[in-house]
């Protein structure tokens, strides 16, 4: 085991005298990625104003979004278009003020206002998305890990929460391609969700398909109809449905989607009339322009994966190569997504990030995806391999595989 | 006076038989302003990509803005561009979460978010924007008012509120071309809102600079350089600056804007981090290509001018033509901005606009620019000329005529 450490710290020695820069923390797309929706910098040209019918969409109105847009993405998304409303660039805006409002007004079915309730809390599927839980932090909104498995969350741990706990108002859940995970929700979960009594009235899942098209490999995997789930089992209000284009077209210039029963959308429109006298219908109209239809989205998505999915199989490559003798470390191998999660060592995944980033190569900090960044194993490493060149990912995956074998090294002769 | 209110009587009915189907209620541009702004519809181009520093535009991130275009904004709003944001398409949704953000966090130099407080209040200059006033009651901010002038808000009535009331936490204003007075806010009104003392340390005045550049005559009116005035008096962090494109490019797809002391805005970008990756940068860059800088900005609205100011004329004609005679009616002749405040016999101001729907002509509700929608006097009528045609405007200004006299005809013998 000493010779096993003083090679690990040669290597490592060796890789931050390299004088790498790198970068595996967020998901973002590469520029070339970006490239492929280039024709919504000339849309929608004056010719195109025609292509929609209703009011000007360079005008104020419209608060709904386009039908056409919605015509797109409803079927995608699993919600009929007279529920689904598409709204600005961000659903992380939308997800969050999906929150205050509940907060502040209460949702369908609330007694209350949430903020007038003693307590209020949301479970957290974990590993899962850091920018959910700073949300829930930011509102004073108590965070309840679950564990998250390869089928979705722990079911039988999420159903003895809601069903006790009153205070329990909602749930965090990617249901597709998870970040970070990769997980699917199956159908058979997402009706235990569906059909789970809860002690809250006003219970929510927030349904983030955020990766619902993402597709890295020939399956085209469907998520589970969880509108429809819900509405069978009689809480037809319990999931508020949340997607985008952000990883689709542009990640800073695309429509976000909010979906739900009649009533919550009903709900959330009479809220957003107060903020907004419409979302931008001119970025929706190059949108429908550009996609056409569902099937425009699906080409769009495989032209993504080819140039992200060889980078996956490089992560997929050297992870074997280099820890695949280590029985400590294991990875997920997604089939769609962004992301992959790397679960080193108990005890050490702070250390690896630490010693990344000493090797200059940029990695989530370590906990970022679990509440309150706490990851009671201290074993979990979110990779991000989509925004940095095929060269640089594979540099990178050396790099924190020598640091995955020198932290486990240090570790076990601590 | 019999034979006055049958005359009008006899017009109103021969106005009704007329069918006609009108429209002055909302400041909406008129197609022809938005094709003035027609080259956004296919910018920025691939080209115009590398037209800004920084990163991919398309891309995640620069939750600031594009600096190009605050460059462009920031001197005609007097706001430093390090201490300007430009943000999303709308000013409504901004002023919305600098309030919601007042009240679950506090803002700086708060002693508890606002919502922990036993009441809050925000004085309304009244008449004033609809809008402000419907955030301030769905967010159970009461409401206070005070009377607007053409100088603007009463600064005596104002300073004695805020001087003993530890809930009044702020106030609405418009400074420029005011919805719907056209008020004008002088560089005295602006010093004592500046100085005057506050029992609320976080006293904060809306600023919503809609109308900065929107002049109707040749003079262009400055707005007083209200965070120079609150910096020069200590209280630096007193204005929350608001503005946007909305009636400059596109009503629905321009750009908003938000300005502050470095805390101000420091504390605003900390909030917005938790709900946006950062605004639509892609559209941002539209605006820097088409508007290029200050004197492109005026030359737009100049163009605006020439075709609005005409609607304006038509209004005042048709006015003084018809209730010039009347000497209960008055209303206003504005340099800028997008209304005309019609002040009709008190207690008639309901009856009229009822009569107007009936004949066809579509009006806002009276009271809408009171708080509450309480026109003590029930006299106030506000009219948005700019988007109906010229034709347009002057048969509903005929038609609103006769149902402003005959209500006062049938005021006067009740």
């Amino acid at each position: 085991m000493g010779a096993l450490r003083s090679e690990q710290q040669t290597a490592y020695d060796g890789l931050v005298a390299s004088g790498l820069a790198l970068d595996l923390t967020r998901g973002k797309p590469a520029p070339e990625q970006l490239d492929l929706s280039n024709a919504l910098l000339t849309l929608p040209g004056v010719d195109g104003l025609g292509a929609v019918a209703g009011p000007d969409v360079r005008n104020y109105g419209g608060l709904q979004g386009l039908r056409e847009l919605r015509e797109i993405f409803g079927p995608l998304l699993r919600v009929p278009v007279d529920q689904l409303v598409a709204a600005g660039n961000a659903s992380l805006t939308l997800m969050h003020d999906l929150l205050v409002q509940c907060l502040l007004h209460g949702t369908v079915g609330s007694e209350r206002p949430w903020s007038q309730e003693p307590r209020v809390r949301f479970l957290c599927p974990a590993p899962g998305y850091d920018r959910h839980f700073a949300v829930c932090e930011q509102l004073g909104i108590e965070m309840v890990p679950v564990p998250m498995r390869e089928d979705g969350p722990d079911t039988a741990a999420v159903a003895a929460l809601v069903a006790e706990d009153p205070s329990v108002k909602g749930m965090w859940l990617v249901p597709t391609y998870a970040n970070p995970t990769g997980s699917v929700v199956t159908e058979e979960v997402a009706r235990a969700l569906a059909e789970m009594p809860t002690a809250a009235p006003d219970f929510r899942i927030i349904w983030d398909n955020a990766y619902a098209v993402h597709h890295l490999t020939d399956v085209e995997t469907p998520t589970a109809d969880v509108l429809g789930l819900c509405a069978a089992a009689g809480n037809a209000d319990r999931a508020f449905v949340v997607a985008s284009t952000s990883k689709i077209t542009f990640a800073g210039a695309g429509v976000c989607f909010f979906g739900g029963s009649a009533a919550n959308v009903a709900w959330w429109l009479r809220q957003l009339a107060f903020q907004s006298i419409g979302p931008d219908k001119v970025n929706q109209l190059r949108h429908v322009l550009f996609l056409r239809d569902a099937d425009g989205v699906r080409a769009l998505m495989a032209a993504h994966r080819a140039l992200i999915a060889p980078k996956f199989a490089i992560v997929a490559e050297v992870l074997e190569a280099r820890l695949g003798p280590l029985k400590a470390a294991s990875w997920t191998d997604p089939a769609g997504g962004y992301f992959v999660s790397l679960d080193v060592l108990d005890g050490t995944a702070a250390r690896v990030v630490s010693l990344a980033k000493g090797a200059g190569i940029a990695m989530t900090p370590a906990g970022s995806a679990f509440p309150y960044r706490d990851d009671p194993d201290d074993r979990n490493i979110r990779i991000a391999p989509t925004f940095p060149s095929e060269a640089d990912v594979r540099a990178a995956m050396e790099g924190l595989s020598t640091c995955v074998l020198l932290a486990a090294a240090e570790h076990l002769l601590a």
